[in-house]
């Protein structure tokens, strides 16, 4: 054996010396981020109930403890991992003491990160990030579709004592703001029973379109699907999941679970049948890992953090392909 | 703001400030119900395996800390705690050392509350309290129709030295007590494969029917609900909902849990299926919090019992539009 | 009472004092096994990540507190340890320190036990045991057909450092010393997405089928079923199931766990649509209690288990309703 | 028995019913704050490193589930709960989102609450929220002698990005406002070794006295309660107890745990000796339950605040003593 | 290797092979208990508060995984496990739907075991068990001092709905029975804090002295067990060992707990001063693993156990030593 | 705020920002150790009760978050951290699949690190390390003395099997090739009441000394620790932790617990007071995180891996001022 093979950051396969980034990617830099720039959030200071989803970047890399470079994926034909350059940044830092300043470190540190073209996987950290993600995102690329999965709504106008900036709010917000276009946007996961109707008419009137967890268990995910890329219209859509969309039983580390929600296999699945679409930036938010158990909710997060970075090298290729008949059409 | 608002209780969203009732709706009392009573049971002497639901109405009222009373509920199109007067009344003091005693504390308890009319839905505790609350149940409307979500059968004769009130016998003693009619009854979501042939005649001998949660699983929601509805044929009804229905995934924190049960998600829509059914009386029962994990078991019983109590709501509309149609028919 | 009653060995139903047997069965040894012996191997020295499996067969006897004798199962319409005397005969003595040993010593004492025709149930342990159960199988009946339930192919070459026997090699080492007939041989339940292109690729090269977690979700048991049925062609058969074909959900105390894999349910309604099958051997592994939670793995693993005595009662009585058969035909 | 004695509320032996108050007391409010307000600020958004003290106050309550009126303290030789009428305000409505605005909040409800003369023991929540109670406390009676035990010195500067108030801060801020007389203030408990030497000096700098926990470890209880007696002079005096001076065996719970820390038995005897010391208000923070185990820190946390408790009885009955002795003096 | 050494009930080195008996000692019986016969009673239907300690035998044994025999105690200098002949004889069968049945039931398999001699060590359940032992005690011996090692003091008049035989009454019980000799018994660690003087002075009436927590702290274990000696005045005792006298630290595992007790270390090195009293049976209660981790609770509650035995080896050799000096001066 | 402030990299006080190195030290690697280079060693095969150690260095990196190169040790009055350089290098490539080989590995990256003087703290793994890194600190420095803290010898012949490398021989294996010289060497805090006579005697004959917890507890700090530097003699000496020389509360998270052991403060402070002993290499073995809850273990880990850095410290400062000293006289 050689010598470099004593250590154990040169042999992936050992599982349990503790990886420092997702999937054991390399690492990289707002100034180089690769393709892909996987970056942590850790910021909960959002939370209206259970805190702590400021661990959830750790948690989520060290489930996430196996090379994934050479997964090659049957659903999308391609190596998600290889066919891109995919890097972890580390986490940004946002203050937990202030959260308009939170704000704008977030949004900073991602605009920095995605001037070039790079798409960041975000994780969070609780919902709020999703507005500078947001922000970032429409300010390099304009409006974009919203896809979200979630429990809940987050379209509320304000939480407790008027604070219009935590993690039941980024939706309205980013709609108020025209960072995303609700028209081809949609909730997907909603648990419809814990709200009152005035709250559910109030962001029909946003213009989003929600399709509840009942009806992912009970349809299917073909026709599901193709619902949501009917809805998305083709054009370029941030996704956003809410690791509470799943039922409680798969995702205890959260800080508001609900139950009666979606089966792992059932987002990613749903996350799976729309490869094709334009997918510039996503999040997986929401998990708290002090509530989790033997990585129930990390492991689940975890591959959804993969499926979302399959979505991004599918939609590269299927533009790099679009491009390239454009370009023999127009030779 | 105004000094009230310094006090978290005059805050509803404060989720973190412990929520002493249920949903955060008003405390009752036996003089005062209003018109749904949620009650806790700590009883949980009856238990042949693990103990502990003596903590489950504690546990079921901290996994519901959001209010209720505002939510709209898509399936059933009303608000279901804002449609009715629903009290949480508080716990019923049941000695924990003597069963005898303990059953008739809970039958005078419950009595008391319904006299007037008010509905019960009592949250376990093991599952020896559903018959003293069947018992109140019979007294004031005759024999019920009873539906029974369980993996277990619960008609034992006896448990071990011949005990025969223990939470294995209830369904057994309210059939020889004509609490019930099974005839117009269900057991739902058992695991058959837990029981001796012997034990499953018996069980039809007393005249139930019995819907193994693999039909559940494998016939949809929408038939099962149906047959179920057709068994109940409009008569009053009583749901008694064991935790352990649900698999061992979903409900961690019971004392007898099965591999192989319904998810949440089937449990609730298939309560949800039931709406329009005359409910007099529920429970929720076998909840043991020693052996739950972040509320994976405290939130699925908190959401079942707010199903129930939507039940509730839906029978006294329909009830109500039927009072309203037969005066109109004999004017 | 008798005397005999004051001690809760003669009172089965006494679930919390300790079961020292699988489902209080008879406790057995090598040299009278009974027609099914299940056998403990607390053998975890094949982990390449979490290790603790060496806690499972205790955790799976634990959850298995209830007399199973008289037990009757529905789908196969027969008593599954009482149509056959099952016993337990206690933990094979397998070294951690040595693995070249610890397979020598596993197949000596599964060979002692099935030289008489019994068939093994083997709790594990991590899924390096499966390779010398195969050996001591196929010493006694020639290669017989696989059916592997796992999320992982378990057909690596070799895992760090060049070890051909851990727990990701054994069905690679088992097709190279043709313990099995790969072309009769199934894995059942893969996550497809944590492999490259060449590894799936070379398992296939092996000759093996594989049957990903999405089939079974989304085409249904019967239909998987009657495949798997199809593909073995009427021989005998080992079953191996790796508990973390489960999604880590259902599944939390597993060594590898994965997110998107089957419910509880749907592993136990496919085994039971395997009833007719010749099943000559059988392991239920990677139970890592350590990891678990109040019994969620444990107790479906106790479940699985009984669904493999089940199979290897009704192929008991199917082949004496051959042989039967055969003998009239003869006469 | 009586109709009452049906319902747990009226059975104060029932610990298994959800307390809604510390030790069962009487529930109050700021306008009948009875002698000692017990008070829950669940406010934790001042934490550097793991939150969650926010479900403190309910954690705390409910570990103090059984009836306190009638306990007789042998070391202050009264009842402490029935010498003085202590009563449990519920939570104090402090917004997680805005800090400034949450202190503000604090120290409103604490001042309403003692304007009368009433002692608060308040329940948190994490560290930040000693300097509104300060606040509230100084403005009530001027400059305060300060006992902080805690493994932290918290007189940092600022946290991260020039954050002013955060739990690492208060007593910083509560020298430079003049709420506390260091020269009579000291901190107990503290690890000295997780400090930087400018830290320590700084420290000195303010006024404060340092006793490290290994000087009470091992110089003993009465010589250590006799100094900080010593120290105090007699006057008013404000105790802080964080609950990580408490080794992390004693205090999982907690945000910032540290090992090498008090057992509970020394943080609680050391109380004791301080009886005779005028105690006007006091706090018991960082319980973080979501770390916690089976109520190991919470169950220590409410002994504690018995402890508090007990202190304010003693120092009433002393000053009641003066009194009267000054009285007959002068007459 | 021998055939034999395949399995691993011939190689108690094996520690993760589930052991059926404490300290893999012979398994024995009522009539065959060898010197010291070690009993399960999982009966806990007397608890007021945690419930779970029918799970108690079963834990301690799991903790006590090793094999004992050969251990050589230098504080006793003997071999407590290998100078006895020590069994293990599984759990007695206790009802736990009728506490006076289940009363007579431990009371009459005691009796059969000790008739002939035999001292029982006997692993709870709740301390309700201690009442049938000392009244098997006292039939074969009559009374015998107690010393009874406990948080709480145990002889309440009775429990909630005046429920005289629970875990709160026994040693009131055995006083008026006149089963022990109150003069010559002790409490040892009670938690002075949580009782009314009432309580403490009925206590008192009764002739017990009582040692608190903080008096072991303080006074050091020499001075403690001397003056326990002396207490005991040479005659038989029986001692009584609740996990809760340790701190909720040392013992989260349990019914309920208290915070301030003693350390583990504490308990061990008292129990073993007390080498040379005529110790003629025992009892450990109080564990419920529902509420332990990792074994916190249940392997000190092993090591109790042990140091038990111990004190009855050396007490069988001071008796030998002193029959044999009567025997020599007789002669 | 600059651009690099943006990432949490560069803002050490982000705490939940999970750290790759040990107390956010630079990273080094065997070519460039600094003076102190802490290493992980994630072994665990050589594990005879609950595995998985091999997480242990990555749960006691992660339970050193703070950045530690400014704290000043009262102790020891100097930075540990800054009057040294001390570096992390990552973990040991350690096969789990051959014991043999990797006893070679480790000692084969242990050599190369240490060979230009630097010393290693390893954070282990299980014991059977030890034997490794005293194999190479020989090769460099001869025998040296050994002070091993643990509940257990560790001088068995041999485990199960005829296994002579394992966590329970390490200290039998160095004796007999002559890595450390027993005559000056100690075991601390062990539990003898867990072994046979023979066993001790055994290891007396070794040469070893050995220090019982009790005489920890019950003599003081100051005297075991200078008969622990008198046993030195002022020679080289190697320092291993078994982090079960605590007491099962303060180390639940590891693979064989003991009841009675030290305070994590007894053990910090005992190492303390070794102020001025050579120490040229030292471990922290047997942190098995899926047994610990919190991080009461790992906690408690990484403050004694910190004690051990600055008794380096000193140990450096120590050996300069005797070289000055030595030099002015030379002069």
């Amino acid at each position: 054996m050689t010598e470099d093979s004593l250590w154990a950051e040169n042999v992936p396969a050992m599982r349990f010396s503790q990886p420092s980034t997702f999937g054991r990617v390399e690492r990289g830099s707002a100034a180089s981020p690769g393709d892909v720039a996987i970056v942590g959030v850790p910021f909960d200071s959002g939370t209206t109930n259970r805190p702590g989803a400021r661990f959830g970047p750790a948690a989520i890399r060290e489930a996430s403890s196996r090379p994934l470079r050479s997964v090659w994926h049957p659903q999308f034909n391609l190596e998600p991992f290889g066919a891109q350059d995919v890097r972890d940044l580390g986490d940004i830092a946002a203050t937990p003491f202030d959260i308009p300043l939170a704000l704008r470190q977030i949004e900073g540190a991602v605009s920095d990160t995605i001037v070039g073209g790079a798409k960041v996987v975000a994780l969070g950290g609780d919902h709020t990030i999703s507005l500078p993600l947001l922000r970032a995102t429409a300010k390099r690329y304009g409006p974009v579709a919203l896809l979200h999965f979630d429990a809940h709504l987050d379209t509320a106008d304000h939480s407790v004592f008027g604070a219009r900036f935590t993690h039941a709010t980024p939706f309205r917000r980013a709609a108020e703001e025209e960072l995303v276009d609700p028209s081809r946007s949609a909730h997907v996961g909603i648990n419809r029973r814990v709200y009152g109707r005035d709250v559910q008419d109030a962001d029909v009137e946003l213009g989003y379109l929600t399709i509840e967890n009942f009806e992912v268990q009970c349809h299917g995910i073909d026709a599901i699907g193709q619902s949501l890329l009917d809805r998305l219209g083709g054009g370029r859509v941030y996704i956003s999941v809410d690791i509470d969309v799943l039922d409680v039983a798969f995702a205890p580390g959260t800080g508001t679970p609900e139950s009666g929600g979606l089966a792992s296999w059932q987002l990613l699945e749903l996350l799976g049948s729309l490869a094709g679409a334009d997918v510039v930036g996503a999040d997986v938010v929401e998990v708290a890992p002090a509530y989790d158990h033997s990585g129930i909710t990390s492991v689940a997060a975890a591959a959804v953090t993969a499926q979302l970075v399959g979505l991004m090298a599918v939609g590269r290729r299927t533009a790099a392909q679009w491009d390239s008949a454009t370009t023999q059409a127009d030779s």
